[in-house]
Parts: structure tokens; C-alpha cells; sequence
């Protein structure tokens, strides 16, 4: 057997790219056991309708149980019969004894396969989403502590005017929760796939509607009333949704990475203690983490191509399409997975340096609060006339050995509509923070 | 001024990569109008609710109409000022005298740019829903009428069971309906963006929530109650569901391109006298149009990668991520409208040759229900025992002199179970397509 | 442990999407010996210019044999410390006793890594260059066969004229060839990364370029003369030139699948007895091999896209970009050699059917050497002319009850220009091959 | 006629996504002119060879002559043709009069085309390449003045080692040149296309192998000695490199961007007086170029995954392949030569804020130097005790009243070991910068 070599696999470096759960979810025992589950509904619901006899239905279900296959051994003859699952039924067939003839009785090979997908992605997509709650919830609850912190609002990488720390976390909190939203409903339209060799379900004669019908009840599917055998786009858009809810998370930690830069310092991730330091730099912490999830979310930005390209199916069925989606899928389901479980404790660790982001507020001497002094004497001035002559004010500070308050209170026009109080009242960046606390007020009574 | 370079630009070829109509939402003009309209409603609403004075509302509005604005001018100053919008306002500012100081009152360039994205994406939308429509509506007519014409089902590559041609049609209803499902959802959520300089709309104090919720409902479009200034999911998933529905065009372009080969020419592209030839072949007969399709749906799936990637926004702006939405959105529209159109145009002017498809079918000498007559016989071999002794029957074929049928009959066991008459029947692929009609019923009858 | 899920590491399927000597090369095991040769390559050097003590070199040298580390445990203290390397410098520093003090000496844990992945890479190329060998000699043989062997030339998937089917293994060689030329090359500049902490080896004072001389010298890589802790252009340029590489393999692949088709049949998939069957249809055959030779392809083709995302690399180290890099490059090499193997069988096992590829050179009745009468009547009629009586004649064939060469003889003016005998022989697919055995023979002569 | 949409022919915008030197290279005209050229370089050698008669060649040169041919109606009846060429050689026919018939003489669309395309490429090869020159050029000027320069070395976004400025701009220089070398290799291997309806030539008989020669030289092209209509391995390596050399840019624009942040402000944007601000905030000064340099480079870094998938050609000829090229061979050099562009000028403006950069150097009281004082102790200590011993130490800083040399001159070991003059000059940055300056010079004494 050859060792495992992706990086999600890696025991010295697979924690970075996945989580136990979720490859959990993807392992090849889980895979043969969807196929295995499909094989034993497929024979349940046909005793229980007549279309195979009526003792192959428990028979064949206990024939699918995964004590009777070895994964290694299916795996060498596979690879030897070039095909991924007449193994896998001749394995059922040997469990089965006299019943054999009834195993995968009018399917195909990607009845089961697709269907088996379909199992695991039905739970891949309740890991993520939970995960997606619990990182909605973390953000919530960060929302409402900071509230009304102020901090520097930053657009282009400079300082801006202030926001507060509770917008930028309830923003998050409803990026995550629209993340989640779509992929819930993608996973509440998942449907059970059999439609035979060419999706006609001929096989079956007029059982054919009756038998998908039931075994997608029986599996707790959808029953498309049809064949999706090369209509694909259901697994583009869910690669699709989990890329953005992994953007999400390299959204959030991003902006934790660049607000910890040592000149920054506002946020720091939590870490174990020992944890994040250098080979060689002793006063080294690094944000190893957040990182690691800005390279998850760049990794996943790119797996919609495949899974959409995969959606070119050939005729009735296309291998060098559909062998597309077996690498895709399980890559954005583990990606994104580890991309949400770090995020969630990057969030939840964070540590928040109030002390740091007052200090890099005032750092400007109040232009941060440019903008409020300009809208309040636009008011007597007009917006443009204020524009222009805070915009002056501004270029001749350098060098003047002014303040900005002074040079506001000494500014022949300025200096005379607003007194040095009303001066400081408007560098005040706790009196700009705008509807800050109100959005997150509203996001929260909308989320919760 | 530069000339344009883009191949969807181009006098050439650009017909190939774009149409008329959408070419008209995304032209400079009408992007110039939209920012136009969101500074003359902003003005309106905020005259309206008391926020400026009474007759700034309507003499910015009457500043605002394209009349006063040259575009050519204003694309010189846009790249003097490194700023996309500026030279915009100053325009409005300077045609609207007096009132001046209150034109993009309390907005900040990226409100008048994203909610002019927004105002075009809207009618983007209107264009591919309504081809989407007109696309399925095409696909439904040829499921009605080849309702039950069998055809060679083909899966890799190779003859499997069959099918019937209206099946492969009512498949594609089914995958353009979807699209536009999907597309007219997210249509329903577009949104205003206002949310001033940094998301707080510092700059309208308490009228905040109310002006935007204002200039929401003049514009026609969802209050979302908050910035979403760096929440950049939903121009995503727009993104991802255009390259979907181009990829369901390539899908069916492909399909029609492989069934025109001339070894099996069973469609062909309709095209008119003297198109499609070669420049130096006298016989050729191309499908230009159904490779272009491919072509355009294998350009759009390189596309979200961009759009999921930009959503990876820094604080409170961040134009690395926002100047890629400025490239991929509209590149997303016009790319997949033409690919939407051209299909539009290759199903309904594709010819069938039911001849051919007639012929196709009956070239492997009945193997085509090879299943057929496996599963008949299993009733009385066993599953097993039937696949294997068709099977064995089938490798014995070549150079036996035998046709299938003739095979059958020799044959010890099969030979006693099933007359030349049940044989025939057998081979006979109309009695072999199935739930292929009911499928095309079911969706016509969900889908119209 | 978590169990691996990629699918190139899966029992079941992994076969397809990986090969065990590439597999060797890029698992956990080859990945910490890489990094172990390196940190013991570097203390002997250290030693051998006394930049560390005499006896440390041979020490450390011991210290960072393979038996004294265990993987697993080294996995989990890799994840608790959130660091990929301390853990293995704090082992070897156990093994190395009393000169644990000089292990690791000026290195930072990205020169241990990179220069680590440089020796697997150079392992890796060496496996993809060898593979593309083989199969440029594959090509070349059949090449040589087949090089008179006329067949139908396709253009736009409908006959065009003839080439002979050595003419295609012939440019398939040369492909080959130019990937490997330009993987050899990009091999052949692999460098050592030493630079310390960031970029300056100043732990290192005075010693640090003849250290990283010595180092490079040691590991048979090149000396840069420099840190490339963040010029990741020649990575980026291997994973680009590996998706190439792997395109000519799914060019390749796709031609056979195309030419498989059971109305082409012109060549199949060599099997191994009871291979690339159908779970459900008797009489199929697959080309299961080249549809996923294909699949490889188009995964690749979206990989180059992380690695030049990952050049953007901020400071002197950006953990969001290098990451990247640890999936992407095993992604590359993995994929890509799986491609090449399976190309490289496909093409030694193809089955050629000559009766086929003639009876389909046949089947136009003589349209696909129109272009040979075109020019051959040029001479007298002119081309235009020419062209045009030819077209207008093949337009007027359906229904006609006229083959192409009656029609021919029977035309007012062609019929008088040429006899039936030259019409006969113009018409020979033989007689228009044109230069395709001049450049089957050109190239072998240049390659082989 | 429909107007531009793309956002690189756009009137407002396209400034910061095209350059007008490049779009000059892929006009409308000059794609004409490029097609035109070959024709006439066509008819040209066959007249010479005496493959068409003597006045032929002059004549249709002549012919060829851009005054001859209308582009917009050219356009309108491509469109009306489904053929991209057809009409243009018509065009060329109508104006060659009696020569008509030797028009294109035994070319095929895609001959003259490609070879058009080749002759583009050249041409925005060399603006490139020149770019890349200018912009090595102005790093290596700036790592000569700042060769000795202390700046913060920053891995993880926090503070590591010291630096120098100069070693920076020598690293990128370096990395420009690479870029600039493999586009330099990849343009002298540039070669004609010219093979004939499907690659053999066979209109040509004997002549084949000599038209192709002389038509090579008359257009100062490579002679590949065979057709390469299926073989695009080199316009995707082309593509690739053109991404690779972009990703230098966004590279070096991000750092740029990052450098110029409030909160570090070591680096900042020349910006022409006026230009930058904020459509609202009478402070800011943005680093709109460095933003749009990352956006552009971002955009191209997907681009490759067309180029490389366009290389799977079907057969002879195959338009859903090489459609593809036709949008993202353009969209490469017009993008990539806007980031170059705007990286020279992005350099060549840059402002260095020295006071800056030294204070920031001091912002952690030494500890950037923490490993130069271990690396110093390591002598007496042994590296691993020093290591521990001075991690712990900074540990216990926070909020101990002491700075970190006195914390080290407290020490009990320490404070014995090294004097408090040793200390200050362990953390005067100025002496830690390692072989900054040897790289420098080893740089520029390599590519000036």
C-alpha cells in the first residue's frame, strides 16, 4: 500500500488542512459504508415492493454489513478490474449466498456512488454548518461585549474614521450566518440518485418510479422524480457555497493577522502557552493560526473551477468529468472544515488589547475625525468650502508644530465658528462612531 | 485614447464573447448612469426626509441626467486623480450650482459605485433569467416532440442502453429552469449599499437607517439594514451561479458538437447558407457556434475563483479585493449571456437526422439491449448467471458469423428459455427506453 | 490519528489519482528524512569550517538518523505547538546530547522546510522527466508504425482531410519532450535556501555565504547567493510547467477516448482481461483509463493558480502564502505523474484497428480529399473557381444518387479537365498525406 | 455596433487595467494588420518559389494593405460567416483582382491566424520584457541607495530581525530579472504556424517544407518544421510566465501597501498633488496605484488555468480549445503590462520615510535583536540555554518597569557574561544585519 501524501493526510502537518470529524466523514471506511447503505435500502425497499424476492431484501442488508468486506483487499481489485465498484458487489454478492443474483438489482455503478456521496455530504454539510453556528454564535457574543468600543476604522490600509470592534464582529456574525443559510438549503435538497445505466431505469420496468421513490425515503432524500446522472450543478453549488463560507473565514482571519502586526497590536490570537514561537527568534509570537486560514480560504477560492468545469458531462455518464468531483468534493469539505474549526478558535481565543486600540485612535491627533469636523462646518460653511479648508489645514500641518485642534481653533474662519471645546468634542472618536452599536443591536435581534 | 483589446470588445469577434444587450448594461454610458441615478436619488430621498435643503433634492437630480456629463473628459480626470468617482461628483457639483455642497451628501465613493453594481447587476439579471427562460422553454418544445424517439444511449464514450432523445432535452429543461431559480433568488436580495466612509454613516447622525432605508425603496432595491462594504458573498454567489449557467450551456453545446461528428451525425447545427464553412475544405459543414459555447462556459469557470477570492476584503476597504469585482462582474454577465444566447440559438435551429439516430442504434446489432436481455433472463438464470452467460456470448461474437440474435437462439440454456420472436423484441431498443417518456411528462408537467 | 480522505490517498480510489514511486517521494516519512538530511547536512558542513564544533558536525549528523524520531508523536507535538518545525529540532536535539546546542545552528525553520521540499522535488522531477521519457518513446515508436498509415484528419470533430496516424504520435513525442525539456532545466536550477531568520543569516556574521556554499555543495543543489524566502517564482514555474506537462497527457487521453467511440472505433483501451466493464451491461467495454488521464488534466490545469497566488508572499515571511505551497506542490507532482503513468500504459497497450480507421476514411466516399480536386483543378480553373464548382457539386451530392467521383465526371467542365482515372486517383486518401512521413521523420530524427 | 464592456476598454476605468502601448499591440487593427502581414509574407515567398505565379506576390501584398479593408463591415460579415476569417480573405481577393485566385494559397484560417497571433505576442513580448528591464533597473537603484539602510524584518507580520532597505529592492530586482529572462526564452523560441487544412500541408505537394522555411524567415520567426495546430504548450507557458511576472508586481505593490499603513508608515505612494484623497475624508492619502497593482496581479493568476486547459485539443483542429486562447492570450499581456507599468512608477515614486523606519526599528526596545544577543550568548551558554534563558526573560518584561537591556544587564547569568556596552551594541540593529549589504552587492555586480 502507498503511503499517504496530500497534506490534509500528513501526520505531521495534516491538522492544519482538516479535522478528525470531517475525515471522519470522507475516510474510505465511510465511503464503502454509504456504498454499502445505498446496496442494502436499494434491496429493502425492492423485497418490501416485490420487485426481488421478498427474503433478499434482509439477506442482502446483512450482506452489507462492513464486517463482510476488507477495505485493502477491495482496494487491490479495483484497482485491478479498472472499475470502482463491481468489487464492492461482487464482495456483497459472496455475503449474500443464494440471494447474490438480487444484489444492485437495476442499478449502476453511479446509483450508488452518487448516492453515497450524497450521505456524506448530507453530513459533511451538518458539520459545517453547525460549525458555521458556532462561529456566528462567537461572533455574536464578541458583537455585544465590544459594542461600543472605538476603534480606527481603516479603508486602504489607512485610518478612515472610527467604527466600533462590535461592527466588525457583527458584520462577521451575519457573513457566517448567510454562509450557513445557503448551505442548508442546499442540503435540504439533496436527492437520492437511481436511474440505472443510462438514466432510463429500464431495468425496472414500471417499478422504476415506485423503487427511487422509496429508497429515497428510506435514506430521508429527496426523490427527484428523475435522473441527475450528468446534471450536476447541485455539487457545483455547494463546492461553490463552501469556497465562500471559507472565504468568510479567511475574511475574519485576515483581519485579525494584519490587527496584530507589531505595529498594530490591537488584537493577538490566543495561544497555548509555548505555542506560535520561532526556531530562532526567542521574542517571536506569531499569528500561526490565522494564517493558516487565509491559506485554507485561498486553497478553496480555487476548487469551484473543478467542480463547475465537472459539470460538462458527455451523454449519459462521463468519467472525466465525474472523476473530478471525487477529488473536489472531499478537498472542500475538509478544507473548509478546518478553515471553520480554526476560525471558531481563533474567535473565541482572541485577545483583545483595549489599551492598544485607544492608543492607535489618538495616533493621527484627531484626523481620524477629519471628516466630523468637515460635515459639522459644512453645515455653516457648505460641504465643499469645509472639504477644501479642513483639507488645507490638514496639508499645512506637518511641520507646523501644531496640533490639529489648534490649527482648527487658530484657522481664521474655523477658529471662529467652533470654540476649542466644540473642537474637542468633534476629535472625540467616541462621539463618530455613527450607527455602529445600532447595527449591531439589529443584526443581533435578527440572529440572535 | 486607448483602443479596445478585450476579445469581447472586439469588431472582429467580440460577437463570439458578448450580445448587444447585455454589451448596453455594462457599457461605460450606462455605468456612468447608474452612478448618476444613485447620486440624483440619494439627494432626492435625503431633500425629501429634511437631511439637505428642500431644492437640493431636485436640482441634483436635474444635475445628475447625462446631459451634463462627458464622459470622455471625465475618464481623464478619473486617471489624473487616481480616484474612480471624484471627478464624478466634482462634475454634478459644478452643473448644479448653488446647491453644490450637498450633492453625495453623507455617501462615499464606494455606496455611489457598489449601488450602481448593484442597479446594473439587477438589469444583468433581468437579460440571463429571461434567456434562462427562453432557453428551457426551447429544451421543453424538442422533450415534447422526441417524447419518444429512442436514441443510443452513450456512456463513456461508448453505446450503452437507449434513451430516448426527448429524455436528453427535458434533462436540460430541468438544469436551465434551475439556473434560473437559482438566479431570480439572488436577483430578489440585491441590496443599497450606504454606509459612508467607513460603514457608520457617521455623517447623517441619527437619519442614517432612515436615508437608507429611503433610498432603498426609491431605487426598488432590499434595505439591508447595515454596510456590507466588505460582505462580498452575494456578488460571489452571483458569480458562481452565472459560470453554473454557463456551464449548463457548454453541456448542451458539447453534447450537440459530439452528436454531429461525421462518424455519428445524428445532429447538426442549423446554420445559415454559406456559415460554418472552411477556407480551404469545399465538404465542411462546422459547429462553430456549439465549440464557442464550450469555449465561453470553459471561460466562466475560471471565473468565481476571482469573485469568492475578493471577498476576502481588509477592514474597511480594501481595493486589492473591491477592483477585482470590477473586472469579474461584468465579465461574468456578458461571457455567460452570450453563451446563453448562442444556445438559445443552437437548440432552436438544430436538426435532427432521425435516419442517422436510427442507424446509430442499430449498428452494434442489438448490443445496445444487451441488459435488456440480461435482466429478462435473470427471472429464470439468476442475475449472476445471465450477466455472465450474455457476457461470455458477447466476447464469442466477433468473427462467428453470428449476429446477436442469432447468438441467442444457439445458445443451450438461453436458446430454451426465449423464442426468436421474444428475442427480437428484446433487441428492439423501443421497447428498451424505460421511464424515458414519463420523465419527460413529469418535468414538462412541473415546468411547463 | 484521523484516517487520510484524500481521494489520491484513498484504498478504494487512490490508485487512479496517485503512483506509489511518486507517493514514496512526498509521504511523511521521505518528508521528515528531508528535513533531517538537511539538518545534518548542514551541521557537517558547519563542523568541517568550524563554525561549530569539530565533533558536533558527526553527532548531529547521527542524531538525525531516521530511527531516533517517531512520526506520530512528532505529529501531535507539531499541532500543540502550532509550529511545523520546533518538534523535530527539540528531537534531534535529544538524540544529539551533549551537542544539542548546535543543532539547527542559523537556520530558520523555512530553510529546513524549503530546502527539504527542493531534494523531494528534485526526487519528484526526476520520476515526472524519466516518465515523460517513456512516453516520448512510446510515442516515437508507434510513430515510426503507423507513420503511412493514412486516416481521417478531424477538424472542428468532422473529417478535414488525411494525415496518417503517425503524424499524430509523431507531434505527441515532440510534446512530450518539450515537457520535459523545460521540467529538466527548471530541475537543474534547484537551489539550497539558508538565509536565517529573515533573509540575513546574521547569526551566521562573516561565515554565512561560505556556509550556504558549502550546504548547497553538500546536497548536490545550487548556491544562490542569496535568501529566496520570498521569490517563490521557480516553484510557482514547476507546478505551472507539471499542469502542462499533465495537459499533453490529457490531450493524449482524450484523443483515444475520442477515437474509442463505438461509432469511430478506430482505437480502445488496451485491458487487462475483465477490465473497464460495466456493473450492468454486458456487452460494454470502457476507456476507463483515459477518461481519468483527462480528470488528472483538468485538475492540474487549476493548480497553477495557488502557487503564483502563493508568490505574493508580505515581509520577509508570510506563512498565508507558503502554505499554500505545502499542498499545492505534493497536489503537482502527485496528479501529474499519476497522469503520465496512466498515459504512458494507455498508449503502450493501444489497440489500433486499421479495417476501422479505413472503412471510416471511406465513409465520406471520397469528401475528405475534396480539398486535393480543389487544388488540383486550380491549376486550370483557378482556386476561386475551383473552390466554388466543388462546393456547389458537393452541395448537389445528397440525393443525387451520384457518389462524389460520378459527380466529378459528370461535371461540364471538371469532367472535361480530368479523366475518371486521375479523378480516381485524387481521391485516394493515400496520395494526400502530404508532408506527414517528412515530419514523422523530422522529429525522430531530432528526438529519437 | 455594441460598445466596450470589458473593464480594460473601459473610458472611465480602463487606465488602471491596460496600458495604451500594449492595447495598441492587440487592437482591432493591429490583429488585422498582423493577419494581413501574413498573407502577404505568404504570397510573397510563394512567389518567390515559384509556387504561385511571379506578379502575384506583389500584387497581393499589395492587396493586403490596411487601406483596402473596412474593419467594422469585416466584422459584420465575420459575424454573418460563423467564420473569422473567410470574409477577410475575400476582402483581400477582391482587391488583388486577376491574383485572386492565389490568395491564402494553400493556407488554412488557423495558419494565418496563429501566426498573427505570434507576431502580437512578439511585439507585447518585447514591451514586457522591457518593462521588466525598467523595472529591474529602478530596484536595483533603490538597493544601492538603501543598501545600508535598518529596517525591520518582519516574518508573520511581526517584527523578526533587522533588515536593510536596500537588501529588499535587491531581492526584487533579482526577481524582475528572472521574469524577465524566461519571457526573453520563451519570445526567441516564437514560430510560424503554417500546416495547412489538418496539419500536413498537402496542398503544397514537395513544396511544403520550403514555403514554411522562407515564410519563417521572411517574418523573422523560428521554422518548427512541422505543424503545431494542437500543440499549445508554449502560448500556455507563455501565460503562465506572463502570471508569474504580475505575481512579482502584486508582491511587490502589497508590500508597498503594507509598509505605507498608518500605523507603520515607512513606505508611502508618490502621488501627484491632488490625487489619492477621499471622496469624503479630507485626510486620507491612499495607495490606490499599490491596491490596483495586487487587484491586477490577483486576476492574472487564474488566467493560467484557461491557457493550460485550451492545450487539450481534439484532433486536427478544435475551436472550443482554441476559442479560449483568444480571450486570455490578450487578457494577459494587457493586464500584466498594467502592473508592470504601474510597479516602475510605483518604484520610481516611491517615498522612504527613514525617521519612520528607525523609529519603528526601535518600537520593540531592542527585542528585534533578541536573537542576535542568543546567537552571542549561545558562545558561553550553549545555544539552547541562551535560548530559553533570554525567552524567558522577555517573557517577565511586561510590565516589570524594565526594558529589555536592562532586564538583560539584571540578569544573574547575563549580566555576568556581557557588560552593559556589550548589550547596547548586541541591539543596536545597525550591527545585526547580516550579509544584507553582501547581497546587495552580489546582485547588482551580477545584473547591474
Amino acid at each position: 500500500m502507498t503511503p499517504p501524501v496530500h497534506v490534509s493526510d500528513s501526520r505531521l502537518l495534516g491538522h492544519l488542512f482538516s479535522t478528525p470529524a470531517m475525515n471522519a466523514v470522507w475516510s474510505d471506511e465511510a465511503t464503502l459504508n454509504a456504498w454499502l447503505d445505498v446496496e442494502a435500502a436499494l434491496a429493502g425497499v425492492q423485497a418490501r415492493l416485490g420487485v426481488i424476492p421478498e427474503g433478499a431484501g434482509e439477506a442482502i442488508a446483512d450482506a452489507c454489513a462492513a464486517r463482510h468486506h476488507d477495505l485493502s483487499s477491495l482496494g487491490a481489485r479495483i484497482a485491478a478490474a479498472s472499475h470502482p465498484l463491481t468489487p464492492v458487489i461482487s464482495s456483497i454478492e459472496r455475503a449474500a449466498g443464494e440471494h447474490a443474483a438480487w444484489v444492485h438489482f437495476g442499478a449502476t455503478t453511479q446509483d450508488i456512488m452518487d448516492t453515497g456521496t450524497v450521505l456524506q455530504m448530507r453530513e459533511g454539510l451538518r458539520l459545517v454548518t453547525k460549525t458555521l453556528t458556532a462561529l456566528s454564535k462567537a461572533c455574536s457574543a464578541r458583537a455585544r461585549r465590544w459594542r461600543d468600543l472605538p476603534m480606527a476604522g481603516r479603508t486602504h490600509g489607512q485610518h478612515a474614521v472610527p467604527i466600533t470592534l462590535g461592527l466588525k464582529f457583527a458584520l462577521w456574525e451575519r457573513q457566517a450566518h448567510e454562509a450557513m443559510t445557503a448551505l442548508a438549503s442546499l442540503q435540504a435538497d439533496l436527492a437520492v440518485q437511481f436511474a440505472g445505466a443510462a438514466g432510463t431505469l429500464a431495468t425496472l420496468g414500471k417499478d422504476a418510479a415506485k423503487v427511487r421513490s422509496a429508497l429515497a425515503a428510506e435514506l430521508y432524500l429527496c426523490d427527484p422524480g428523475r435522473s441527475w446522472h450528468t446534471s450536476r450543478g447541485q455539487f457545483a453549488s455547494i463546492v461553490c457555497q463552501l469556497a465562500i463560507a471559507a472565504a468568510t473565514c479567511g475574511q475574519i482571519a485576515n483581519e485579525i493577522f494584519n490587527l496584530q502586526r507589531t505595529e498594530i497590536g490591537e488584537l493577538a490570537e490566543g495561544a497555548a502557552p509555548g505555542a506560535g514561537g520561532s526556531s530562532t527568534m526567542p521574542q517571536k509570537r506569531n499569528p500561526m493560526v490565522a494564517q493558516n486560514v487565509v491559506a485554507l480560504a485561498r486553497l478553496m477560492a480555487a476548487r469551484p473551477a473543478a467542480a463547475i468545469e465537472s459539470m460538462m458531462h458527455e451523454h449519459e455518464r462521463d468519467m472525466a468529468a465525474w472523476t473530478m468531483e471525487w477529488a473536489v468534493i472531499p478537498e472542500g469539505f475538509v478544507l473548509t472544515h478546518a478553515a471553520l474549526e480554526q476560525t471558531v478558535r481563533l474567535v473565541e481565543n482572541l485577545v483583545v488589547d483595549e489599551a492598544r486600540i485607544a492608543a492607535n485612535l489618538d495616533m493621527t491627533g484627531g484626523l481620524i475625525c477629519a471628516e466630523a469636523v468637515m460635515i459639522d462646518l459644512a453645515a455653516d460653511m457648505g460641504r465643499n468650502e469645509a472639504h477644501h479648508a479642513v483639507k488645507d489645514l490638514i496639508a499645512a500641518l506637518p511641520g507646523s508644530g501644531h496640533s490639529f485642534a489648534q490649527a482648527l481653533s487658530a484657522h481664521p474662519v474655523i477658529g471662529k465658528l467652533r470654540s476649542p471645546q466644540q473642537i474637542a468634542a468633534l476629535l472625540d472618536p467616541a462621539n463618530y462612531t455613527g450607527e455602529s452599536a445600532e447595527v449591531v443591536d439589529r443584526i443581533i435581534a435578527e440572529l440572535g
